[in-house]
């Protein structure tokens, strides 16, 4: 008899990564072929929860079968009384799975951007300095196909346009340092393998709590949401995601193309030139100019670009457009100057 | 003292449309330079709800001052006993307000696609016959801001990619005969320029109903939305229809260049140069070869198309992948064959 289905789904999430992991690894540059590569270091990031202590678990199982070295962090963000002791439950937890070498790393959490940002941020830094330390060549991340769909709606509540809609990427970070394994599966998943594996889990309470948007969208937004337009709409927001962050890398592949088509001898974007790109192409090339000039992308917004773009498509003689950045677009006898001003 | 502000802000809207006809039906092709155009005459598609009868008074206010000829036509659905008066005591309505010609068209909604679908086919069916027969130049629409935040989550729950995030178009139609003043305009300021206006409005039962998709999400899941993610979420879906609406007009652009450039001599698809193109730009080209090979655009999923695209990008030797309206892929020698069977 095989395993629980659940327990299937998520071996196979994790054995899929695992195998690509192998395949860049061996082809690590620089490394003679004759020569194996030495079994990598694959670190799973583990809060607790349902959805990464599941992701362990398939990791510890998977990871000796393939030859690779499996081993596991978790944060303790200090932002409860008691965190320290839970991230050392946590910690005990992946080493009864049989990770090696496991890791609690405490981080002072700031305050830029919001409390969900700024736990992030230092999430993250605390994830990238472990990788770093043990050499790992992967850290797996236990994001769900239900984190990517709240994710596409948040993108969309900016209003930035379809590089928002595109959510998190299975591969990112550094090298391709992070892995999400979860990506196409649902939490629900997630959580059975958990229970059919009896791995008793942690509930972050910060999930539930109201004052966080993420929280209210996963607890009455989506819901609700799917309550009007049915069952399916996890799924399609993560295929939206998808389809969005493809469409979103062609066009910026177009934008680079673009941009030196339209630059004088001198490198100033010529009115005329833009002005026959279509638009979402021109909008593109315009926001690259814009923070090339040193406004900072994420101050930067459609609108803003709309603005400058009009000076374009509906110049009738308006003065210069402020940018984030104390960065100032201007048209100039037919040419777009976009400076520091 | 000028008119209340919703008022003026529904006239500039419709001043604007109106000016844009006039500059297109001035640009008429055969016309001679030197005959000034007749004057052009308008209709507004009118429900007698408060969206389409704010436009009416928009529309019977500028017209006039603007050389443009204002009519309207209401569409009878016969879907409630006693439709009929309705559709004659809304045409009344329009009649009161000086506009001229005005009819009441009664249709026959079948059940294509869903009630919902059918309504609309048959409605529009019907404005298209009215335009013809008064030689209109546009029909005006009263589709708000609101709605098309509705139908940018209606198209994300069909998870098909950008374009069925893209909602509306301001100009649609053969001949860009449809124009929607209001796309800009919240559902708010109509309500208040009838109010303030004394214009009795009917509000259609139907917009309450929990039995339509749209109307769950008027009541349950945008307020929902709202209440996660703050009140900008309308205006954000709205720009996200239009930032959309550019990408998917470019991506498409794109893919009708590069369809030439992967095609043989015998014009079959050569998987290799398939393969070099960018994923957002392929999916683009296989999708026009699958309708152009007869499979209907409606019936054609991303999840199809994800298939379609594994023949280039996951080659095993697979067999034929079977699409809809008998459309066969499969590939052959280094070539995809995408043919009705």
């Amino acid at each position: 008899m095989g395993p629980h289905p659940a327990v299937a789904a998520i071996r196979l999430a994790v054995r899929r990564v695992l195998n690509d992991i192998l395949d860049d690894h061996g082809r690590a540059p620089g490394r003679p072929a004759h020569e194996p590569p030495p079994s990598p270091l694959v670190l799973v990031a583990c809060s607790g929860g349902a959805d990464s202590m599941a992701l362990a678990s398939a990791l510890a199982f998977e990871a000796p079968r393939l030859g690779v070295r499996a081993g596991g962090v978790t944060v303790d963000h200090g932002l409860q009384a008691g965190s320290d002791l839970r991230a050392a439950e946590v910690a005990s937890r992946l080493r009864e799975l049989g990770l090696e070498p496991v890791e609690s790393v405490a981080v002072t959490v700031g305050r830029d951007g919001g409390p969900e940002a700024a736990a992030r941020d230092a999430r993250y830094a605390a994830l990238d300095a472990a990788a770093g330390r043990h050499g790992a060549a992967a850290v797996l991340l236990g994001h769900t196909r239900d984190d990517q769909a709240e994710t596409v709606l948040l993108g969309l509540a900016r209003g930035s346009g379809i590089r928002s809609l595109s959510g998190m990427a299975a591969v990112s970070g550094a090298d391709g340092r992070y892995r999400r394994p979860f990506l196409r599966l649902d939490r629900q998943t997630a959580r059975k393998a958990c229970m059919v594996q009896s791995l008793p889990v942690w509930d972050d309470p910060h999930n539930a709590d109201p004052a966080y948007t993420r929280s209210r969208l996963r607890h009455e937004g989506l819901p609700a949401l799917e309550k009007a337009l049915g069952k399916g709409v996890v799924e399609a927001l993560a295929r939206t995601a998808q389809l969005s962050r493809d469409d979103a890398d062609a066009l910026d592949a177009w934008a680079g193309r673009a941009e030196a088509g339209v630059r004088d001898a001198d490198g100033r974007l010529e009115c005329a030139a833009l002005h026959d790109l279509p638009p979402a192409v021109r909008r593109r090339v315009l926001r690259r100019a814009a923070i090339e000039a040193g406004a900072p992308a994420g101050s930067l917004f459609a609108r803003h670009i709309e603005e400058v773009d009009r000076l374009i498509t509906g110049w009738r003689g308006q003065g210069a457009i402020n940018l984030p950045g104390r960065v100032v677009a201007r048209r100039q006898g037919g040419r777009l100057v976009i400076r520091q001003g």
